[in-house]
């Protein structure tokens, strides 16, 4: 396992990603996976490549983010680990961390995301987590909602709910489940799939608030999908409402 | 009810007071106080006084802090309610607001509170409330903080727990119970009692910490008590982890 007296690592991570650029790399501005990088390089003694399942938007939430990253150091995976939650500032954390086969890798592998969007609901204001919930300002009905994510589900090709207008790679995706829940003065979308385009939970979260709000009615939303164009379906839900909560591999 | 045009009112508020310099108004400072007469003196044409059922210090949160106020409005109190979340910054909320009898204080008829204070006890870190929880770097011992906790229960004169060494009225203070609970990676110390000394209930915990770390043993807790003297006692916990959880009346 390794390569000369490296191995290869995989990590979960959380972050509230209120402060920083999205997870992406960027000169100049914070970003996770730069953070990540940066106090990673310091331990190995030479700037390491840290590989994410994926790039969240500027704003957005990781509970379980994955990455692997490959590292040459005499430190356990527990004081690796260690190592990281000392150096990385307090809104990151890597809950997790083992030695992975050295053919793992966090994007190439993996098999399926879970992505949570909440809103606030209540009557109130969400005074301790309002970094991570969207207020919406009616309430929501949920079986249209639910009806109108029926037609997202399953696989089709997402172009109108991808913010990209020129992708030039298939906008063909998988989206296994949409789960709405209501609990108390919040209301979840659980989104489910085996990929995700540049703000598409976010677009389809949007669209299904419309539905929710009585604005358009729940059949709309297959003719959008239907129609192909990005400017037939919702606003961008805000991105401090969204967490990617877990990646299947 | 009321003299003149004026109703008085009582309501709940809850805030998160990490950017506050406490509640108490301050020239030229945010304070929750401040915040509030700011948003009501504009409502009602002329300055108010709201008065709260106590002072938190700079950096402590609050889910149900109570306060009263006078006003001359047309709005129901759900219009007064609604004005004030409207114009509020998004960290404070009036959870309630109800017309009182007009002799209700705050203050005055505030017979109990409970105040908890939130430590994380995990192997992570607390990223998502990490504004409102003590990180420790040990596993306490809750069996020997109990213990202590015994000690300080019922009335005594607080002197030893007091951050104001010249406090030339009464110290003593009647501590109905402290409960100490460990519940997965949270340890939840609720103090309640009639009223506290300023910074009572952060030297309590901060000496009730020296106990779960094993520093002192439980007995030199009431050695400290009978001692009255501050600088016996713990250091002071800080601000975020302490939180008000309600008033009685």
């Amino acid at each position: 396992m390794g390569s000369g007296g490296y191995l290869n690592y995989k990590m979960e991570i959380s972050y509230d990603g209120t402060r920083y650029y999205g997870w992406e790399r960027q000169p100049d501005k914070d970003t996770i996976q730069g953070k990540l990088e940066s106090v990673l390089s310091v331990l190995n003694g030479t700037s390491v490549e840290v590989i994410g399942a994926g790039r969240t938007d500027a704003g957005v939430h990781a509970r379980k983010m994955t990455a692997n990253v490959r590292l040459e150091t005499e430190l356990s995976p527990e004081g690796i680990r260690d190592y990281m939650n000392h150096y990385l500032p307090d809104d990151i954390c890597v809950n997790k961390l083992v030695v992975a086969s050295d053919r793992f890798h966090a994007r190439y592998n993996a098999m399926g995301k879970l992505y949570t969007y909440t809103c606030y609901v209540g009557e109130e204001k969400p005074v301790f987590d309002r970094r991570y919930v969207t207020v919406l300002d009616f309430s929501p009905d949920v079986e249209k909602m639910r009806e109108a994510a029926g037609y997202l589900t399953g696989t089709h090709d997402f172009r109108a709910f991808c913010a990209n207008p020129k992708m030039k790679k298939s906008t063909v995706r998988c989206v296994d489940s949409i789960e709405i829940l209501r609990k108390k003065d919040r209301l979840y979308l659980n989104f489910h799939g085996n990929g995700f385009l540049q703000n598409m939970v976010r677009i389809m979260t949007g669209t299904l608030l419309q539905v929710g709000e009585g604005r358009i009615p729940p059949e709309r939303v297959r003719e959008i999908l239907e129609g192909l164009d990005r400017r037939e379906a919702g606003p961008t839900a805000p991105a401090k409402g969204l967490c990617l909560m877990k990646v299947d591999y």
